[in-house]
This record gives structure tokens, sequence and C-alpha cells, in this order.
């Protein structure tokens, strides 16, 4: 049998000082707490972990974007898929424009008048949106016609990427890095509307299947692969069914707010995953409920400090 | 100023009385739930209202496939955008394979092992799923190669709808009635597989931008729209960015369990999207908090009685 | 193995007509609410079912009192166990006053200098608050002071019952029928701020150890119990605990949007319970995730129908 | 207007030094977490400030026993108010027991059958309740018949507390500080059970309103309150309501899994405790969505070393 073990907190304490006594917890959120950070850690130390990152909700706009960049240019992310929000707002910031700070509270009827659109307590400027479509258009426009008649998500963010002056961008880091960031909903975003409006005009076809083989093998290829999973949604799904066929992830971390009950692939618990060969093994694998905004800064803080030593 | 009425319930009372009574509490969940049963009912009565339906989480597998049959036969729903995976358990109920009532406590390594997968307690054969697979392989092959070439999904879906034996299948119907299912993330499911194998081997281009454009179509055509949303998303916000063209839905109802403060898509409330043009007006906008499966069998049976007066 | 069912739509449908169809789907959120309301009509036709209905939240204030109040005045409730709020609202509507709608978007500093405290988006006037006080103080009074100095909640509440002269009051029908309304927790109410007022001044001692005698005594004399948990809080957790001593309740329902993962009891399953003896087991328990206020009265038809039959 | 900032983690960051890059943010999780951190200091580094620390949830056999001991031990709560069950298991763990590790999956019959009971993945022996059965019989011994006659809860704990031989009991470090902890729903608890029992036999009374004079003293000779709200329940609402009579407290921090719609206090965001005068203003409030036991023992260490400086 084994004992749940009090957290101490002392003078000096790293977060993965802390997150080890969280671990000797075991159970609760203490316990699972400290046992993604310890996991997140040893992922960050294997070079033979291909660490795929999935990302739903503001996690670019809401202040992560330069964790995201530091994590791809450092090597310790390997592939992203992620929503076209994200994609969008890590343009608009490329672009030179800024997040504001609202208010849940504000009035979404005065906001459209001001020309401010909303996501929960922030703010973005449609005369952002407005530049990013004229930016879209030109940067398209530099693709050759050719490979623009079957592009995968991935190639064409690394050219959108290679044209941002911004280099703390990510499209612009996961380009100069060669690491892939993976849009299947790219058509569902305000960069996605510029796509269709370009594609009225000029030839342009995306290709998802593209998308899919590359995943697929670089999951088929990683010696082990490991899961970071950030919110639900289409990213979340995405990682995990692209490796089913290499019998599942070796390891995965998931933080979410959605519940298990309704039974949408959002809030089911990772062991579900199992039961579809998208997981290997029970041991490897953690949920934490909380919000990733909050979350995933403190973990990857501590799981540097572990993947330092 | 306005004020609580409380709720009576009496004998013989249908849905729909009771759903008025409720309406008239005009607060917390009665007053919402009320509401939503009224809007739906306008929408239902009102030809000129273009229904479109978005579905997340288990909808077709948890029991209310034959539910959104009915609706679709009766021409009260317009356009559905789902997900990939309720397309996929409609094809498998279509192919003869039923559900089958597991448990969320059932041990997911023992599912694998005896061929079962599961959505919370719900199951699936993998041998269900293997059919699924050479069964696609087939109607693919059925659809001419110079379509197969440039074929948006709802063409698709429409095309395995009208092969597919079981007329109370959703695809069936919506081909039948050639009611547009859209599915932007069909390549994120145990189909969207089969249709990246299938592409390997033979012409196989899905062109999303074509669905976006009969989806724009629709809503700019429309006098009038009225959102159903289940669960959010992709599927959610699809049904909303659509709709920036004509600026905005007409009318949204939305069930969902998820919140809103992390910021992500499906937990927004419905008044965020105004401030994206993607809604028009607060006033016929209801966000019920709910599970989906539960609320809209209760919610549609006290719409229909509402639409047949 | 058992195979889900879909739920089919008829005209002229009944609740329980519904119901029954949710029920045969067996999983996810239909299985439940159809089991939950079966389980439900068994409570209501049985009278050997000793039903005790804990209650946390705004039922009282959000349009459920009237429900409540036939449900004890038909004898289909046997105690209550709630919130010193739930209290507080019934006592307010039972002098008169009204509860306003407001909306969640209200500004609080400017509904406290308007004298409007809020719940939610429901309103109730400072006004009425001191009303109450005064009412109280004379209700108190004429409680002879001997029965003040050792008077349990339910006693207390009798007594107020008996002197409120809004016979639509669940205090009032409560005492006219003689079955107890217990407030564990109705130091930490409106009301309790003016019974603690009281008792600065004149005696008036509460005494719980009263109350849990009589809960203890209503659960080990039934012959079968039946709990009906709407929210969670310390009105769930008494309702269990005083019947650990029987060997635990024989069924129970609850409502909650509260999640388990947190390890609080509000949003415990039900069968943890069972662990603690609280509960005696498996196969007449159901946990429905959702709104009380919303799916309560839709149950409580559903099962009244049942019951008559 | 004022721009959201990215978080940049560096080498060799503290806790607080993240909480501050975080509170830049100024929206969503990472905005509201860098603030309550911040706040959270300013209360511990102010000894004008009188900490109402409220607690629901299972935060003492959750592991954070040894955080809450320090921090009364240090003088940075001045009160607690919590449930009858944190009381219990700081008392199950004073007289020599530890919590089990333990799975949400485990069987609650089976456990019964083994004398074990469950707290989510948290075990606890019923060997050990009855342990704590016959001490607090002991120890209620030890008080003077006369002082039993009419005791509060804070005085009952200082009272046990001081019979404990565990110096690291709550309880025990409460007694030897004089700091009162609040128990307004003992009765609602293991050791609940035990003190009714024992009041069949000899005489015992408490007297909650003892408990409450004591808690508005405290509030009403403050120059400041800082409420920092765990959970929600009882313990919330009852640290809230107590302030009301000084106006209100002065800042708040709640962190909570409760959603707000339900209309219950638990979920209910600290804004609207402004209209009922409980919570003075507006600008010293944050709410943050996620585990308290995973987040407390985070922002605590980031409040230490700010509180240090």
């Amino acid at each position: 049998m084994s004992y749940v073990s009090p957290i101490k907190i002392k003078r000096r304490m790293t977060v993965s000082d802390l997150a080890r006594q969280m671990e000797a917890v075991k159970v609760l959120g203490p316990g699972r707490f400290g046992k993604a950070v310890r996991i997140l850690g040893e992922m960050f130390s294997d070079q033979h972990y291909c660490k795929m990152l999935s990302i739903a909700g503001p996690i670019v706009p809401g202040g992560l974007r330069s964790i995201l960049v530091d994590l791809v240019d450092k090597g310790l992310v390997n592939a992203i898929v992620t929503t076209g929000a994200n994609v969008t707002h890590d343009m608009l910031e490329g672009l030179g424009h800024r997040h504001i700070v609202g208010s849940e509270m504000d009035n979404d009827e005065t906001l459209r008048e001001k020309g401010l659109s909303r996501i929960y307590d922030l703010l973005v400027r449609q005369k952002a949106i407005e530049h990013l479509e004229r930016s879209t258009r030109h940067m398209l426009d530099q693709i050759p016609t050719e490979t623009r008649r079957n592009i995968a998500t991935f190639e064409l963010l690394w050219h959108f990427g290679s044209q941002l002056k911004d280099k703390r961008s990510l499209l612009s880091v996961a380009s100069r890095k060669s690491m892939p960031i993976f849009c299947p909903g790219i058509f569902d975003s305000m960069l996605g509307l510029d796509l269709w409006t370009y594609s009225q005009l000029k030839p342009l076809f995306i290709n998802p299947f593209k998308d899919f083989s590359k995943l697929v093998n670089l999951s088929y290829e990683a010696k082990r692969v490991g899961a970071i999973i950030l919110g639900g949604g289409m990213p979340k799904h995405h990682v995990l069914i692209a490796n089913s066929y290499r019998g599942g992830v070796d390891a995965a971390i998931q933080i979410t707010l959605d519940r298990p009950e309704g039974g949408g692939a959002s809030g089911a618990p990772l062991e579900e995953a199992i039961s579809w060969g998208k997981i290997k093994k029970r041991d490897s694998l953690v949920t934490l409920i909380g919000d990733a905004t909050v979350l995933f800064p403190i973990m990857t803080l501590g799981a540097l400090e572990n993947a330092r030593k």
C-alpha cells in the first residue's frame, strides 16, 4: 500500500522542486500535476522522443506565443497541430499587430461598432484582420502557382513563416527549423476565409492528405512519441489518430477544462484512446483538469529545470 | 421591471406547455430552456428560415440519429455541419452494425484485446470499423474518377448516402433530400483514415473550398438563418463564420457543457460572435448549459409541438 | 451484449413516453435521464419510500418553488434538506416580495447603489431583506421562550411556516403537512444573520443535534429511502450521511454541474458513497450532469405521469 | 489602451518571477493567476490584513495540510472556515493515520468490504474512523461539562488541538497560535456523527452563534480583510457574509472549478458579492478557474517569495 505524502513548501524552492513534492502526494490534482511535470521533463531531455504538441484555445493570443517559439527554437517540440485561430493570431502579431486588453463584460454590439472583435477578455482590431487579408494575398502570390495547386497546410505555413519579417513569429521559427505546423481546420478561421477568397480568383488547392501523410510518417519513424495536449478539439484527436499506425503514442499529457460525461473527444480521458490503439499504455498518461493558459507555462518552467539536469 | 414567474406543473401537460411555463421564469436555466424551445419552434415553423445544425460530440451513436433523420426528412434542417466521427458512426449503423452498451469504468486495455473501442460508456467493434474500410473503398470506386479529383465533403457524403442500403441512415436521407452535410474535419476520423488510405492508391482530392462556397451560398441566399448548435468544436465555429458574409445569423441556440473562461470557441457565449459579425443581434440568442444528448430530444419534441400549431 | 436503441420522437408523446425511449438508449446522457425519470416515478408511486430531497442552488428563487410546494402537498416528498438561502427566498416570497429579472452582465456596484442584490441574472430588493429581518424578529417573538432555548431548525421553520400568510410558501405547506425542512447551514444566510442578531438580544439556541436525531430517525424507520439530490453542497452530504446508520439509501438520483476530479463531495459520483456505507447498491443510482433548475421540472413531470399509471 | 504582453520563460526563474510575467499578459488565465499571486503576496506582507481562508474540498487529505500548518504557524492566516471533512481528516492524521493511494476506478462495493472509504482516488480506513470516534469521546470528556454546555466550534477545535499529540496537526497549531478554525457544518461529517453520538449520552451543545460573533468581531476589528477562497460551499459564503457588517472584504481570491450559470454560491463570480455588500470593490478581486489542490501550493510559493522582499 502506498500513502499520500504532504507537500512541504521551503525557501528557495524551484518549480521543479515543488512539482516533485506534488508528485509525492500521488493523488488528486497535486499527484497529477507533479507527474505531468516529470513526464514533460523526460520528453524534453530525451532526443528520441518525437514531441507532438496539440493546441486548441487561445494559446497564442493569450500570451503563450513566446513560450511556443522558444520550445520550437530549442528543438523541444517536433510537430504542432493547431487551430486556424492560433495561426491567424500568430500572423496578426507577425504583421505587427497587438492583442488588446478588454473585458468579458464588454458589450459586443458596441465592440462591433468600434471595429473590435472579442475572445473572452481579449480584443483584436478588425483593421488588423483586414491587413492580414491583404498580406495573405500578397504572400500567396509569392508561392509558385504549381506549388499552390497541391499544397499541404504545413507547407503553406512554412511559406508564410519565411515571408513574415517578425522572427519571433511561431510560423517564422517553424519555417526556419523545418518543424511542421499542421492545421487540419485551417479553413475554419479568419485566415481560412482569406485562403478561400484567394482560391476563388487564383489557383489554390490545399490537400489535407499531404498533411496527414507527413504526420503519420513523423509518428512512424519516431523511436518514441510523446503527445502534449493543450485543450481538446480536432488538434487533440488528430495527434492521437495519426499515431494509431504505430500502435499509439508512448506518453501523453493533456490539460483540459472539458468534461468526459458528454462523450466528446475533447473531454475524454486519455485512457479511452487505449481502446482505439491511439495510446500504448496506462502508466505514462496524465490528464490535468485545468486551464492550459495557466498550467502550461508553469509546467514548462518545471520541466525545463528537470531537463537541464 | 419584470418578475420571475414560478413553474406550475399540471396534469396532461405537454413538453411545450412546460417549456412555456419555464420561459415565464425568465431567469437561470428554466428561462433559457423555455426560450430555446420557443426559438426552435419558430425556426421549425418558418420556411424562410435556413436551419443550420452543427453537431459535435456523440450525437449519432448516442441514440439521436433517428431524431436527426426525421428532422432532415421533414425538411426541418437545411444544412448540417458535423465531425468525421458522427459521419463514421452513421455509416457503421448504415452498414448494419450496432453500438454496444459498455461502461465508463471498463478497462481500456482489456477492451483493446477484445477488439472493442470505447466512447465513454458506449462501445464499437473493431470488426465493424474494418468493414467500414472495405465498404468505403468499394463506394469510392463507384464514384467516377473525374469526380473524385475535386470533390467536396458534402458531395462525397451524398455519394455514400446514395449507396447505403439503410434508408434510416443520416447520409442516406440527406442524399435523398439533397440536404448537404458538411464535414470540415472529415480527415480526422476513422472514415478519414480510410479516405487517406484510398488517396494513396487512387485519385481522391477532397476540396474543402468547394464545401465552404456551398455553405456561404446557402447562408447568403437565405432570407433568415437559424443556427442550432449542439456542442462546440469546429462544427459550431464553421456555421458561424460562414454566416459572417451575410452579417451574421438571425437566431441561434447553443447547448454545451464547455465553459467560457478558457477562451476557446467551444465554450464561448454566443454574444461574443456578435463582435465578429457572425451573429446579428442579442435577442434571438440562447445558450443552454447542459448535455445536448439529454436536452436536444426534449427541446425538439417541444418545438415540434409548437410548430404544429 | 446489450445494444443502444435510438430515440424515436412521435406525435403526442408525453415526457414519460420520451423518457422511456431515452432509457432504451442505455448510454450517455439519454440513458441516465431516462433511468432517472423511471426511478423518480418508482419513488413517487411507492408509499414505502421515504423521499428525502436535498436542494442546493437557487431552486426556490429560480421558479421551482411551486413544484416543491405541490410535491410536499401531495406527500411525494417526506423530508427536505436545504440551504439557508432557499429558506430565505421562500420567506421573502411568503412575505409578498417577488424576485426581479436582471442580467448576469449587470454592474454590481450600480446594483448595490440601487439597493438590489444579485444571484446570476436574478435580483432581490434590499428592502425585502430588511422586511424579512423585521418579520423574523416578530415571528420569533411568537415562539415561547422555553421553546426558543433549544430548538431544531425543522421546528423553527415549522413555526415560521405556520405564521406566514402565504399558503403557497414552502415553509407554510411543510408546517401544515408536518414535513420537516432541515437547514443545517441556516446560520449561513440572510435569515441566519437575522437569527444571530435576535440571539444577541433574546434567548435563541438552535440545536443542530435535534435536527440530526430527527433525520436519522426518519431514515431508520423508513422501509426504503430514496434520495433526490439537486445540486451538491452540505444538503447532499447531509442526506447521505444521515442514512449511514441504516446502511445507506436504497435509491438515489443526483443532478449536478459539479465535477468529480477536485475530490469535493458536491461533484462526487454517487458510487463513492457506497464505500462509506451511505448508499446501498449500484443499480438504483443515477447521476445526471446538468442544471437542476432545467432538468428537475421535466423529470418531475415525467415521473408524475409514470406514478399515475 | 492596454496590450497583452507575452510570457518569456527564462533560466533560474522563480514562481514569483513567472507570476509577474503572467500578470503582464493581463487577460485570460495567465493574467488572473499572476494577479492572484500578487494580491496573495500583498496580503502576506501586510500585517494589517486579516487573512480569512475558506476551504472546501479535500485540501487536508489531498496533501496540502502542511502548507496550511506552516501558514498558520507563521501568522499568515488569521482565521479559517472549513468543512467538517477537512477537520475530520486533520484529526485522523493527527491520531497517526495516513491517507492511502487508491484509484477513481476502484470498485466501491469491494472497497466497502475491505473497510476502505474513498474520496476520488484517495482512501481512508474505516478502522481509522472508528479510532477517531473513541478519541473524540475521550477528548470531549476532558472538556469541563460547563464548557460543553455552550461551546463554539472554534473553541471545541482548540480543545481538540491542544489534546492531539501530533504537533503538525492543523488543529494543534491553530490551538497553539489561538487562531480560530470555524466549522459551521461540523455536524455534517464523520466527526459530526461522533459529536452527535456523544450529545445523546452527555451534555454537549454546540452554539454556532458564538462562532459567528467571533468571526464578525474579527472582521469588524480588522483594518483590512482579505479572503482566500479555496473551493466554494458554505465556507466561501460564510467568510463573505460575515464581512457584510464591515461593508465587505477589501480583497479576495477564489479558486474554483464550479461554474456560475447554475446560480449557486459556490460558482458565483466574486463580483456578485459586491451587490450584497460582502465585497467592497472590483479591483482587488480575482477568480481563478482551476483545481485549488494544484494551484494553491504554487500560488503560495510565489506569494511567499514576494512577501519576503
